[in-house]
């Protein structure tokens, strides 16, 4: 490939391609440099290290499918309802990408187990989303007062099983579905007294 | 050690310091028929296998402290105290054995991730505590009418991130205290309100 058409957007491709077909533990730069037929000095030009090439990949991976999340949160439905196909979506997106696209999903789980910058991003847009819903419950009075980021960071960290990487395997259970609407029901009728 | 002398109690006393001083990832059946002074074979004629051995270890470390729980779920405080108090209880019970006991909560995080019996039953234990206390207070009115196991159910996923070995890394947040208490709280006022 010439150098002048080694775009960020092309090494990513490509990067994305490598850790499917290797998966996280054994996909290098050298293998994406192959892929694209460039020398791995011509990929570290653009992403510095193994591990900013792994973040650039993963934050555009997760990226995708935001767009949805997004839209539920900013919705004009009832809060409780907003909520609860937010907490869906949410659910449904990483199981699909839990299951669909493994090595992908892998190397997030790995960047969320590092603390790495972009699991914190990543949450931190979807803590944001959920603050809005619950601002405006708690607006319309819907939901009983309380502080909507300290609730947000509430409802987000009761619902970990159905979102942290680290359930992952508990996902394809049959009784998951009913755990999810136990906690959402749970979580709702929380959100709508005050203790 | 003469044979007479070798009951399980002793094999799992020696098994569980081998555990803490070599850990799970590099203990053998072999390190602990050394320690004893005896063959491997005597050791396998109580546990059959290291997995057995394994377990049954990690079923008396789980057991201690149990007590604990037990007493606070079966006590006579309103059910919405108990209930604080029994989910702190094993906060702190898990919080201190990460903390001060690595390699065996090691060897228990191994058994959950292999869905080992041992980590089941564990599991079913609490959430019978969990239903109890949960069936005290739908009884009394104190908590709205629901069924209480799968409720229990609710209740032990929702708290996932202070129990669960996966999250063990987060203990140590400075934030993890809050972030315990707006989960629990979040969790009673739903269980006083009916949607």
């Amino acid at each position: 490939m010439a150098e002048g058409a080694l775009t960020p957007e092309v090494i990513l491709d490509t990067a994305e391609e490598v850790l499917r077909r290797f998966g996280p533990a054994k996909a290098t730069v050298v293998d994406v440099a192959r892929a694209l037929g460039v020398s791995h000095g011509s990929v570290y030009r653009h992403f510095p290290t193994k591990v900013a090439l792994r973040e650039a990949v993963t934050r555009r991976w997760l990226d995708r499918g935001r767009a949805e999340l997004a839209e539920l949160a900013a919705g004009d439905a009832p809060a409780s309802r907003r909520l609860r196909d937010w907490l869906n979506a949410l659910f449904e997106a990483k199981r699909r990408k839990a299951a669909e696209d493994p090595e992908l999903f892998a190397t997030f789980s790995v960047l969320v187990d590092k603390r790495s910058g972009v699991a914190a991003a990543h949450v931190s847009q979807l803590e944001e989303e959920l603050t809005r819903i619950i601002s405006d419950g708690v607006a319309s009075g819907e939901f009983a007062p309380r502080d909507p980021r300290t609730t947000a960071r509430a409802v987000f960290d009761a619902t970990s099983r159905f979102h942290n990487p680290s359930h992952a395997a508990d996902w394809v259970s049959p009784d998951i579905r009913a755990a999810f609407d136990a906690v959402v029901s749970l979580v709702v009728s929380g959100l709508r007294s005050s203790e």
